[in-house]
């Protein structure tokens, strides 16, 4: 027998009263930014934002995903219901996410109060960005307290949905090589809490020392002071001292840096579903001469600016 | 003494000179997308498809610098003419690529046959692709024999761009982690030519083996089965292999899987010069009630919604 189709706005009273089915239902739609739950994801937005929602990002090789694993641990063992939305880079072509929702933390796999979701980054430009979003908002509304974004420190994507969170956890490593050192540099000034991890290793010290070195002269952001922790996931160290410094940042946040900082968040929100709404329009109509562009006869430009004029109506000239 | 400003059209024929002052001003054009540049670019673009363009990529830590390096050393050894054109991750506020030019590959710094170029990955979204492209058909016209576009593997606009080049090598290397395998695994299935580095340790032999494996039954692509070659940028070895693999793809995209491939990526880049342009029309016209959504009263949905209806003049049920 053939299910019936559940709308979207039915979903969402039973996304609030936490129910599993609705929940994962209500979060495939989100991914696939299905126009018919937009009116839903609308709802669940505004009835959101009770969550703690932690990104934490960090250049692969930095350990980020034990980190996430042993912090779930943690926060689950201290009475929380934890949700995490992993950002994984994927094939654009064959559409898969890679490292799949089962091979992820298997021994949180039979507890409730743990949710564990892998996205894959393909699909429309910047679509990423705001469905991901959108599904911190089903899963803050299905009733997580903390809800962690994982995204690897590379793409501009990638490494602004990990800053529209309320705190963003920033993961450096000892002993990785300059080309990733260098790209880990572009993700330290959006650090709220900055940790070192693999602190059982004896280079540690001196990475520590580095960045704290590198962070002396940082301005404040947003008011804040970004702390600097050592952790272990070995050794289940340091932990504390983060899930210390998530909830002062989330209590800084609630002064006068907050203002600013929800503001900005909002606003780029605003405008990645904005710019996902306008190239989805615009989709199909992008289908010009590819033949005489090929053959270098004509160019992009004037072709994608004759699609462009054709889609919005505007003269020449305009 | 203020210098007059050149129109791009006619920094156009100097460009076809070589003048390294045209090209350095067109590239910093191309690379602002300033509107401007577009009637010079777009005839540049038409001009161009002499070079062989080569698509280098691969995860942080695999060795790609110093492979690009050296292979630059031999190309030009070899009497050809060559540029990089360098897709650095870069913090998306301070907007500066973090691997400048100076400090990279230093020992070609007065080679007039070389041309190495950092871009950075900021911007609007999807633009570093189309901007560089743009970029590879002034260097193209400029005279350089072979254009090589070095991206990190992570990230879908940086994959995109090395896969639409006419030849794409994709590096692995031995004893990376899980995480950084699993990254690995989304760009296999671009690649023209696969490239194991670091071939002077005693493990690649096992990452020579399990990638063959891993790619014995994938199909071949426009007709071509991309080889598997070992490296070392230690010892210098493996190049000519390369080289050749790279020589002989080119030729074999002469054939008919060659006009697949040009027109994919003729559409490719009419789909991103398009997104672009309709973005940056746009532009502005985003800026909604940012507090009503802060304070979550209003949601992104129906926000960004009426923004594209103004924008395009639809109705509000179009």
């Amino acid at each position: 027998m053939r299910r019936a189709f559940i709308p979207s706005t039915d979903l969402v009273p039973r996304v609030e009263k936490g129910e599993p089915f609705a929940v994962a239902r209500m979060i495939s739609r989100a991914e696939a930014s299905s126009s018919e739950a937009r009116e839903a994801l609308g709802a669940l937005y505004r009835k959101a934002g009770r969550a703690h929602v932690v990104g934490v990002t960090g250049v692969p090789g930095s350990g980020k995903s034990t980190l996430v694993a042993t912090l779930v641990a943690r926060l689950r063992a201290a009475g929380a219901r934890v949700a995490v939305v992993a950002i994984d880079p994927s094939s654009p072509y064959s559409g898969g996410a890679i490292l799949g929702d089962r091979i992820r933390m298997q021994e949180h796999a039979l507890d409730e109060g743990v949710f564990i979701r892998s996205m894959a980054t393909h699909g429309a430009m910047g679509g990423m960005a705001h469905a991901c979003l959108d599904v911190v908002d089903i899963l803050d509304v299905a009733g997580y307290d903390t809800v962690l974004i994982e995204t690897v420190g590379v793409g501009q994507d990638e490494v602004e949905v990990a800053n529209a969170s309320d705190t963003t956890v920033v993961v450096s490593a000892p002993g990785l090589g300059d080309e990733v050192q260098a790209i880990k540099a572009g993700i330290l000034e959006i650090a709220d809490i900055h940790v070192v991890s693999k602190c059982d290793r004896p280079d540690s010290n001196r990475t520590l020392t580095d960045l704290k070195m590198m962070l002396k002269d940082a301005p404040p952001r947003d008011g804040w002071r970004p702390p600097v922790l050592g952790l272990s996931s070995l050794r289940g160290e340091g932990f504390e001292d983060l899930m210390d410094a998530m909830a002062r940042h989330r209590e800084a946040l609630a002064g006068p840096g907050g203002v600013a900082r929800r503001r900005a968040i909002a606003a780029f929100r605003l405008r990645k579903t904005a710019e996902t709404i306008l190239i989805e329009r615009f989709r199909g109509r992008e289908q010009g001469s590819v033949d005489a562009l090929a053959a270098r006869q004509q160019d992009p430009y004037a072709a994608a600016s004759e699609l462009v004029r054709n889609f919005t109506g505007e003269k020449a000239d305009a």
